[in-house]
């Protein structure tokens, strides 16, 4: 679905990019550290410049909302009706705090002081999550021109939280509070990246999570091994036989009902992932190790991406110091996570496993387990969904021509965020639009962005506006 | 094999009673805490005490041997031919050196201060090891007076050790550089104790033992298991595995060659074994333990005594503090130990293990293994040894009569010690000559001994030395 209009975004983007940057740039220039409460202030600058920028667009509502817990990190809120009746709803989401910047002699600019090298654009920020909100400022103003509308031929929303680097600690409530506010059709998160610059490609889904602790208690205190050792249970060497039985010989998760409504990959999902340009040395490099090793019968990626997991994050009993102690100590503990995917809830794994744990343990000793939290949904919108096909042709006219657009490829990410909160709360399929690229460094020293990726992202948002309203 | 001069040991013993008290409690007044280098001149004095009083009962020749180290922690050494040409040569082993006395506050007397209460003397060494090697003092000379003897009936060696309780790191030097001098025929180690007041009983092996460490690397550093968990191998998960299949569901132990050499139970081992007045609960409550659990097919006591383990007495890895992260951690380790029992040599037993464990690490984790020492051997004297009746016969009539002699049963201790070295060095086998009981709080605060039990020891050394003479 190309609109007439769609020709002049280009050259409406090129000509305003140095405006644009000039924008993005006092934004960077705030240093809204969210984890660190003297930045509280910034936060709340960074927010204001936001919704002024936000209200000189034209959005007619906009509004600063204050988040639980009195930290001061609020999130943005604008919302700009489109006029016409049957106008679908999008959400934009994103955040506008940023991570810590130490250490600062690491740094080879000011983390604050954005500083062009070549086409790269160096501050923290740049890429998570400023720059990728920015591009959606511009975007939106090349829709408004070249369309000549007044308002966007979508009913557009922006939600740009405050405490996304902290964890996201009251976003959840925020949006239950606001649950009418924010509902929408669509969620259009631009917080991720893609695979490399030669291959546009969009998210598709998370994974889910669930973290807690196992805990096994033996004899009232450590005992003497030479006395008791062999005749007593050790809470040690059981938990860790009970931890060890967790995966079968296929690392399979063996916990009856782990894998209960997993949404298998297709496919199409998997001829999709295999088409992803994946050096495997490469990733062994980032991920430090010397092998790739996991579940039978899927590739690393599908391993990563659609597959549920079940990890030991921390282990610790007995004696640990330099040198011996022969006992049988009092106590053993793991910490646990559970990746999750589509079709697992966090609160139902954490029960099977619970069943299954309690069931397993030895008589003599005393097991507990406690639940970091309700743990972070998996989400997941399916290849073939409207608003899937929406993002590829926007993003396939950007990285390409209107009339011979760049395949857009699709992964997923093996990671956790509140993208599954939106997705249940707003009531609506999460799509992902973003530029950013595996080198941006987020979260390290001289984090960057590739300029003209961002006017791309920029593009890729003008069309999809059109593209969106016109699939109604 | 009872002497006509045994009926006299009992009166002689009852007679010079007070006398040996008040000897024992000078020599129990002397700190001689061998981990405190403060106390190194207590200790010294100690050996000179111990010297001293070996040469007013005769011994030709008493000397101080100093070991390595250089810690001034030494070792007396007496030596008392017999004059009888075909006479066996015993040495009887204990130690001078006591436990710290720490926390002093819990002491109702004080340790250094030998006190009566009842039937007990309280004191620190009281049983271990000052009142049991003091028996020997009393039974000698009740030996040589009932004899009329002018030496005692066998070739008598004493080593009385001053580092024991520092855990006798230079005793093994010393044993091989004095290997001739301490040679002898069978060793009558006199540090152990018997089954309770009612059952006397003696000592016929102790397990031995190796101890290391054993570790699992994966990635360089923690990684983000969002990103690579369930594609790369968790080294802490490994580790756990691995660790979790050393025992198949019976607990036994499934290394290869594990069991290989195990001297098995007889039936009259399992038989005397089930003759002691096993009390589950009181053991279970000196275990801190709310069950027993152990090797399929075997009781409790044959368990601890008679069977190897395998313990993991200590395990780390990842995160262990509070809170969660959720990473895949860079390595991985175990404390392990094994209790050995006769047939098993430490070293042989830590090649098995090595093999197995070299043989079972996943591709793409590096494994290491480090042994603390060189372990410590088992030992153990069969029930039928000659020595082994000589003392049971001795301990029979002086726990009943000459004519109707008690019973005395047959234990083992689960620990280690450095027995197995005596019977190497020695080149004897080792029996145990004990009268301590379990409720004597050794290392404890107020450690005790019952008064009665020391003269029942040093009657049943004067009954052994005739017995063991006669034995020839």
């Amino acid at each position: 679905m190309t609109s007439a209009s769609d020709k002049a975004v280009r050259p409406y983007v090129a000509e305003h990019a140095d405006e644009f940057f000039a924008e993005l740039n006092e934004w960077l220039r705030i240093p809204s550290i969210s984890s660190d409460p003297a930045s509280a202030p910034e936060v709340r600058r960074s927010a204001e410049w936001l919704a002024a920028k936000l209200r000189e667009i034209g959005f007619p509502t906009v509004e600063i909302w204050e988040t639980a817990g009195g930290k001061g990190l609020p999130t943005v809120f604008a919302e700009w009706p489109s006029g016409d009746d049957d106008a679908p709803t999008v959400a934009v989401y994103g955040h506008h705090d940023v991570q810590p910047v130490t250490p600062l002699d690491l740094w080879d600019t000011p983390p604050f002081e954005p500083t062009v090298k070549g086409d790269r654009l160096y501050a923290r920020g740049a890429a998570d999550d400023k720059g990728q909100l920015a591009f959606h400022l511009l975007g939106l103003r090349a829709h408004l021109a070249v369309t000549g509308r007044s308002a966007p031929a979508v009913n557009l929303k922006i939600i740009a939280e405050g405490e996304e680097e902290s964890g996201s600690p009251n976003f959840r409530a925020l949006l239950e509070d606001k649950r009418d506010r924010v509902k929408a059709d669509v969620v259009v998160v631009s917080d991720t990246g893609m695979w490399d610059r030669e291959t546009p490609s969009t998210c598709t889904g998370m994974r889910g999570m669930i973290t807690g602790q196992a805990d096994l208690s033996g004899p009232a205190n450590d005992v003497h091994s030479g006395s008791f050792g062999g005749a007593i249970p050790n809470p040690l060497t059981e938990l860790v036989r009970l931890m060890g039985r967790v995966h079968d010989d296929d690392k399979r998760v063996v916990i009856p009902g782990f894998y209960d409504g997993v949404v298998e990959l297709t496919d199409t999902d998997r001829e999709m992932f295999a088409k992803l340009p994946f050096d495997e040395q490469a990733w062994l490099g980032n991920a430090k190790s010397a092998a790739t090793a996991g579940e039978a019968g899927f590739t690393t990626l599908e391993r990563v991406w659609a597959r549920p997991t079940f990890e030991l994050n921390g282990f610790w009993g007995g004696h640990t110091g330099p040198g011996h102690k022969t006992i049988v100590p009092a106590e053993a503990h793991a910490k646990i996570s559970m990746r999750l995917v589509a079709g697992q809830a966090p609160l139902d794994v954490a029960k099977k496993f619970e069943d299954w744990f309690f069931a397993n343990i030895p008589a003599g000793l005393t097991g507990g387990l406690h639940w970091e939290s309700d743990g972070v949904k998996p989400c997941m919108t399916p290849l073939d969904h409207p608003a899937v096909q929406a993002i590829t042709r926007s993003m396939g006219k950007a990285f390409g021509e209107l009339d011979d657009p760049r395949e857009v490829l699709f992964t997923r990410e093996g990671g956790s965020g509140p993208e599954a909160d939106l997705q249940e709360v707003v009531e609506a399929p999460v799509v992902f639009l973003g530029v950013s690229l595996p080198s941006d460094g987020w979260h390290s020293p001289n984090e960057s962005v590739t300029i003209p990726l961002l006017l791309k992202g920029a593009e890729a948002a003008a069309y999809l506006w059109s593209d969106l309203a016109e699939q109604r």
